[in-house]
């Protein structure tokens, strides 16, 4: 054990689940941003919340809209996902130019990502003000999938996305 | 696409990160307990933050002395941190019993875990209630680890921890 600097403590906890959280932005238009600080909360009510960053484009739309859906991309899903991490819904339709498909959702306005391995339709109930980021927590009204495809993507340090399954076999992305 | 009922869905969700967090209890007697539902909130400050169940013994310990450390578990610490979450500090010292070594922290009372692949210690700057779970947002304010070891354990549904490395290794733990 030695110390170490707060940044290569957290590259040690790589590689990160990576979802993709849809919201719908001030003029009620769906956007996608891909978010790693993400986790269940309660069984009862079945809670999850998520960490987004003050200026990220989303965190205006799910404060505004009080809705938004976590998925779990499947592995097909990699390569458009890893680019929802890399633009902003600022500068034009971010979920058109990836190629992702957007279905109703069950519940909530804010649109579902189609062919994700799990979505959790959420509407806010309680935030907190942490530093830079907002943690938002949502109650899950909804909850859809492909319970065939169970593996999801992950995010490492410096590799980029690998999937993951159950029995703990994973392959990169390319 | 289908429905799914929550619990499905959040089987999906598997595998998920396994950390142990210590704590003091009311006594000032060091505990510690298996937790999932973790994660890193802002980097400016580093903030990390921990959702636990009322009725866990370390609740009252984490509320009271406003400190935690979150560990990652190295893959030879599976089988004593899999025990972590199948007993409680209610009934007697749960880290002699599952063979874990503590070593002084470098700035919170709270003990560290020897030997794990990295330890955050964190002083409690805000929580929220979140049902029957409370979400405990802490400073980290040191960290420290064995860069050498670049891998961790994950939790799946129902085939207990594997460790897994920043390449996507992953290897079931005994």
């Amino acid at each position: 054990m030695q110390k170490l600097e707060p940044d290569q403590a957290f590259w040690l906890t790589a590689p990160h689940i990576y979802t993709l959280v849809t919201s719908l932005d001030v003029h009620g238009k769906p956007n996608v941003m891909g978010v790693s600080w993400v986790t269940r909360t309660p069984f009862s009510p079945p809670l999850m919340l998520v960490s987004i960053g003050h200026t990220r484009y989303s965190h205006t739309g799910i404060a505004e809209h009080q809705e938004f859906v976590i998925h779990y991309p499947s592995r097909e899903q990699a390569q458009a996902a890893w680019l929802c991490g890399t633009l902003s819904g600022r500068d034009g339709n971010k979920i058109e130019k990836v190629g992702l498909e957007l279905i109703d959702s069950q519940v909530v306005k804010v649109p579902t990502i189609k062919h994700v391995t799990v979505a959790f339709e959420c509407k806010l109930i309680s935030q907190l003000e942490t530093g830079d980021h907002t943690v938002f927590v949502g109650e899950v009204v909804a909850t859809s999938g492909n319970p065939n495809k169970a593996e999801h993507l992950y995010d490492t340090a410096d590799k980029g996305l690998f999937a993951l399954d159950q029995n703990g076999k994973a392959k990169f992305c390319d």
